[in-house]
């Protein structure tokens, strides 16, 4: 196949993450979201509140790593980050999907795009912190405005969901300040477990 | 509200563009796509083919754009583009729609967030253009992939779809041709009417 085809399967096989279920509702806890949706609204997002970035990403950076981010999934499906057996075998699952998916591109881009998707796991540059800050800050808003309905239904404590939003604190102190807020305030009003 | 408040508030609003439903199936056709999973397919599909833009685009501005570009469908709805009687008023219901939500944002962002969405849709920037040449594409590769189902099910023909595609010829030679192609075999295997 030439270049362009190439792209244009790799475009038709993105489709695929529309299926891909994940454990957070939509703020009107109607039903679980998707990781497509997931995947525009974070970057959205990123796009917002990048002035709360404390390292100064370059924004168009973040954006490509956050739009790329979960494309695995297609393969791998979303693990739910507090199922204890779920992530057994993620990484592994996750590099056979990278290996796939990205291959169907030209080396050139598979190569780009899995070095964007590397960088954002390995979370070592602000463009990544900042990222990921915005990966954890997106559901902990449905959560908390579906009045936890996720965290209730999986019997989620506070120290998890600390943990959980912990693992990047150099990105934004707003945004981490704002953790914190809201992890109380779930408390507060029986959305979490103390 | 605090500047940081607006922004969040902002952000939670977004999430209902995951319930505004488009005329665009999967393509596998089990369901129609919503407009947050297509802003997030279609900017990623940017990406994947800047490189065919003839003009030399911006794409970070392009994908800005892009995450933005349908943000207004919360309150005016997706308009399918051939329903003659629904296109009737849908300026003015996205202009209310702009007004409100972006003045949900600071002040300096609610205008950078409407010139984005404004100079898309008036298509006069090689970022526009190759931004609406790509929202053309993305619909077309789904339509064909799942077989013609939605251009069946509203009776639509060949010159329908190639007049909707033809709004930025000057942005890529590459895709122009492509839109062709795909229009040509949709009609060849009964997915178009002639």
């Amino acid at each position: 196949m030439d270049r362009f085809s190439r792209q244009i399967e790799f475009i038709l096989e993105l489709d695929k993450l529309k299926r891909v279920q994940r454990r957070t509702y939509l703020t009107d806890a109607s039903r679980w979201e998707n990781t497509a949706e997931h995947s525009w609204h974070v970057s959205l997002a990123a796009f917002v509140l990048a002035e709360h970035a404390d390292e100064k990403p370059d924004i168009g950076r973040v954006l490509r790593m956050l739009l790329v981010h979960d494309v695995v999934e297609i393969d791998a499906d979303d693990t739910f980050c507090y199922d204890e057996d779920g992530v057994v075998g993620q990484t592994e699952r996750e590099q056979a999907a990278a290996d796939r998916l990205f291959a169907l591109l030209p080396d050139d881009q598979a190569e780009e795009f899995r070095a964007l998707w590397e960088e954002f796991e390995a979370g070592n540059t602000p463009e990544a912190r900042f990222a990921r800050t915005l990966d954890r800050l997106q559901p902990l808003l449905q959560n908390f405005a579906s009045q936890g309905r996720s965290w209730r239904e999986n019997r989620i404590s506070k120290d998890q969901v600390l943990l959980r939003v912990s693992d990047s604190p150099e990105a934004s102190g707003r945004i981490q300040n704002h953790f914190r807020f809201l992890i109380d305030a779930a408390v507060g009003k029986g959305y979490l477990n103390p």
